[in-house]
């Protein structure tokens, strides 16, 4: 790839502000020197911060606003006030011109979304746009998607969803012919699950290259690590993800309650401490950072509003890794396949 | 209460059949002497199992059938062969006819539930029935629901669950008052999130007496507490509860690895042990066993088919204090609640 990666970079998203955005920016560099940042927000802010770093000082520019999306902020009044004029506005449409080669913002996810929607325009073939992340599982990781972009889907958009979750993973999990599996539950009632099943109709007789369907999953099977990608309709997709975060921050919980409790076991914690250190690593989940937007025509990557530094610069690094594979070009392709058109002018599967 | 607590078992239940069934009823009479259990299924096998223990054999009865649901049988097929004579039926029937206060399978979750439906019917003002279990927490348990048994939900079903919900938790948390809030995502599209934003404002407006409407709650929310009872419709709650299963097993999986893998961390885990133990009885999922169908003219409990005697307990553990606390009198008045009527009438709200 001729030039380097360019991050266009909503200093003013998450719950602190420049001060992460810009020491998430400088951990990613050391990491990834091929890297250039653009900065959107308070100059006043984020001057200084920038200023020290000599490193990213080289390579970095700030483009000043005043105006922020609040977190609290629905996405339509975020698009009414901050269109044209946020920082997370800005930087969006830094990609769209071509000045950046993808987003990274730690603010409103919604507002995010709208933006992104609205800005950059979906691919040809996708009418949402969807939610993807890594997730941590007992295999390695997995890709989950959508997490929260749109609720209820039929069953053109969980094929759509698979195809693009494909992709993702044959790039950032480097295989080659991603397994896929459709997200369902074992309680059935026939009428509920006719879009899941429709989906797994689709995938098991379109047998595309670039994914091994598997059929269907249940909520266990995640976490497990049954197949490379899972696929769900947003409103389930983001309740599974909050849910496990609760749980893993419960057992957290549970754990250090447990080894405080006695003389026994906090001797047990001294002798067993870099154990727990490698535990707690395997469970941060600033180590999963980043939702990736996919379905548009362009790349947004979404970090946790309440990351820190380095679940910043993890997002950052995972945007890295989006942009030099050409995730976006290899999404393009893998939509407009064979079959497809076809079965949309039968009218037959799309509804 | 005049008379015992009188169970319907379904012995063929479950992956382990009698030899579980029985073994967790002898447990669970320990606990509450004042129980009677009817055993359904194949005498040659329950009988010797029943002899064996002579306090139980003083309180149990075995009612014969060669026919048992089978585990992967759908719910329309069970009916057809195992209708009148499985002991799954049968044991639904015992209840129906009142020579059973409370069934308890371990069997075929759609089967039950099918079975449960066509023959308890469900009761006045209530469509379509209900998943409930306890759910432990950071701040103790809370009461989730519907775990399965419904796919999409309108907003009157939505308020529905939540009633039958805060009246489960007055009568299992023994409070007054419980709290409630209705499952939802952070990230917004208005239309899918109509059902759930539309019972939200009966909940605030009716002000109920039985229950604290606290408003929306996000996947992490149910693991940290926040409110008494969680209600969603079926397909997030299944997929919320298999989540949270995984990732439980997930982490406990790591934490097996971590503690093992040094020399420093296994003499950690040898003094550490008992705190380990109790970490382990507090992420154990049999302490929790037990979903409780609601809306039904009778109660019925699933067991998890995986369950040991130890799980089976609990779930008929679980049914006593069910009973005993006159759950299904308790919602049938609570359902029957001023307003609804009225709402139903100008056909609003229903819709």
């Amino acid at each position: 790839m001729a030039h380097k990666v360019r991050f266009a970079l909503d200093a003013m998203g998450g719950d602190h502000g420049p001060a992460v955005v810009v020491a998430g920016a400088n951990l990613a560099l050391a990491a990834h020197p091929e890297s250039e940042f653009l900065f959107f927000g308070n100059k006043m802010l984020i001057g200084p911060l920038v200023d020290a770093r000599a490193a990213l000082k080289q390579v970095s520019r700030i483009i000043h606003t005043d105006i922020a999306v609040r977190m609290e902020d629905k996405p339509s009044q975020a698009l009414r006030y901050g269109r044209w004029k946020s920082s997370m506005w800005l930087a969006i449409d830094a990609v769209k011109k071509g000045e950046a080669d993808v987003v990274v913002s730690g603010g409103n996810t919604g507002a995010l979304m709208a933006m992104a929607k609205f800005a950059l325009k979906t691919l040809p073939g996708i009418e949402r746009p969807a939610i993807a992340a890594l997730w941590p599982t007992l295999r390695g990781e997995s890709i989950v998607l959508d997490l929260g972009a749109s609720i209820g889907a039929d069953a053109e958009h969980l094929v759509n969803l698979a195809v693009m979750g494909a992709a993702m993973a044959r790039i950032l999990l480097s295989l080659e012919r991603p397994t896929v599996g459709l997200l369902n539950i074992g309680v059935e009632e026939v009428k509920g699950l006719e879009p899941v099943r429709e989906a797994g109709r689709i995938l098991r007789e379109e047998k595309m290259p670039g994914l091994d369907y598997r059929g269907f999953v249940e909520g266990d099977d995640i976490g497990r690590g049954k197949v490379d990608v899972v696929v769900t309709e947003g409103f389930a997709g983001n309740i599974a993800l909050k849910t496990a975060e609760g749980t893993a921050r419960q057992i957290g919980e549970y754990l250090k309650g447990a080894m405080t409790r006695s003389l026994g076991a906090k001797i047990g914690y001294l002798f067993a401490r870099s154990a727990f250190r490698q535990l707690k690593e395997r469970m941060d989940p600033r180590r999963a950072n980043g939702g990736v937007f996919l379905g548009l025509n362009g790349i947004v990557l979404k970090s946790h509003g309440a990351a820190d530094a380095e679940g910043c610069a993890a997002a950052i690094g995972l945007g890295y890794g989006v942009v030099r594979d050409e995730l976006l070009a290899k999404i393009t392709a893998a939509i407009g396949r064979p079959g497809k058109a076809q079965r949309q002018a039968l009218g037959g599967a799309a509804s």
